[in-house]
């Protein structure tokens, strides 16, 4: 039985979590989800940090939304620096799944955008876990989490 | 009996630290609190660190007031980074309650804002250490420290 | 026999590790690939670092084709910190080999780019491995990865 | 007997380090001096570790004058993360104490900031090791170095 | 007998190795030369890390050039975070030495500028090794590698 950690945050305007809660449970079983729920983005590598070393978890999966301000890049850059810290420290994944209000227009296609990718990211987190020869059938075809497959350069001529 | 770290700066034009213990106070009980002030926003990290290595905290909470110019940006970011890489490598959060120069016309609202800021991480810390299932019931609410919340996405339309 | 890690992503559009493994094999024996494929550049550090304690690389190539916007130079960015990070860490080599989307006109470019960049690479990965004396001659040479070889600056006057 | 390291640059255009002794001195007593000189701020950082490591130091005070381009502002910047990184490591002090050449218009006043500077971030660095105390009490009171100090935002009202 | 290490790219221009080593030797003896030769300048900190875990090295000399575009100014950012974290780790000083294709103008001012500046480094090396007192001396003089000196302040009146 693996676990798979889930970090998100009360700044988020879209639950991502039960989305991606859901896709897990579509994807496959064989995992025990953990849950740890903080403030903000820069506050997710240390709650992974933690479910890694309190809660046993084999990957986790990191939600967070940040606003759309220069500001809020910044904010999103450091959080990203130190879940790619954190993951590297523990050798064990870390699935960033962050959507940017700036990257949807209006609420519906933001809930709808935040929805898909939290859901694509799961399922990526789940095969990681437990089918990582499905990753590797897909090398090179770009994939895309939220957003159409941009797919391969070939097929696109 | 928990401990709560308070670094804080004399760089900072309000006193932050009074507002946090405050509303640390009024969140609830079960801690003491342990403080150190550093000259600026730079020396929050290692403050921290020697916060949780010499005087047992078990959470901090990072106070500090950059300026509005690029070269505080800049420091600000350098900043983050520090608490982020302290806080992983000692596996316990770090609340970052910075207040930008720049957030707010004119030094009332300015006092205004840097205060609701400090209260409202403060609670954010209190819960975080008692009360974590509290956080998770407000995960993609889309709640604020300092500003008003944005609230979740649906609820906006 | 040493042990050369691949790493690369369903996010590319190309399936350089196809061309890399060609190349390393027209470069020489004496080695043995592992690989894991990962969704984006992001989750390439963990993979190595995986590679190298799990899998016992002695070396890692980290294939990677971010998009051409400004948050994908960011995402890159953040990856390469995360690569650099795990090679000091590890105290063992990782070729970093990312092609940007914005660096050629369309896709026949792409995939022409893509494929020289991760053969050029992949055969300076071997070298590295096995014949070392073969970078220092070429030291201060121009070399380039994909594109044409700068050369050296007497030469071009 | 408390160890102050002072770790400077021969690419200062000011003996920034003569002002910090002077200024420590006038400070108080109870300390000896370590003192690395270093090309410029990015062999800072390490200067700093050695001096932790193989001479003692409790606390050290890292000046520099990065020039006014952009590349230097980036260097300052490397830098500074590493002197974080560093202290963090260590769980000691490191007071950074850079001046940038374009903060003054022309030699007369770059000197006079420099030495300004120095004398109270040293003055900050006597005070972190044997008067923390001190540092509290001004906790949230704008104080600036180099520069008239801001003050606390109530009294610009 | 002290061992100095030096790393150098196929990606550089002009051979720095070849000029650090001769200026090394004029500097004074005492050292031995080990060498290590890698694609670009990214790779410069590992092999550094390896010099000094491998090959007992005291120090390392990291001779570079980057390109004059802006994705060069990034890569050459993240090599000099690496070299610094690799110092820093290994408590053991690493003199970078850069030269940006964009400093000079046209070929012979480049190899001219790279030659000057990787003597001086090298010369820099040598002294923080055998002769730290000779750095010390020239604290706070403005001096530069590459570049005339821009000499301390008070001169410049």
């Amino acid at each position: 039985m693996k676990r798979i950690g889930i970090a998100d945050t009360t700044f988020a305007r879209v639950d991502m979590a039960r989305y991606a809660t859901r896709a897990l449970g579509a994807a496959g079983s064989g995992y025990r989800i953990v849950r740890r729920t903080v403030p903000g983005v820069k506050d997710l590598p240390v709650a992974c940090r933690a479910m890694f070393l309190e809660d046993g978890a084999d990957l986790c999966l990191a939600l967070g939304m940040p606003g759309a301000a220069e500001y809020d890049r910044t904010c999103a850059h450091e959080a990203s620096l130190g879940l790619l810290f954190t993951s590297v420290l523990e050798a064990k994944p870390i699935v960033e799944c962050f959507v940017f209000e700036g990257e949807a227009d209006g609420p519906a296609a933001l809930e709808r955008l935040a929805r898909r990718r939290a859901e694509e990211h799961a399922a990526n987190a789940w095969s990681m876990l437990f089918r990582p020869d499905d990753l590797r059938r897909h090398a090179g075809l770009g994939l895309r989490q939220g957003f159409p497959d941009a797919g391969p350069v070939r097929r696109t001529r």
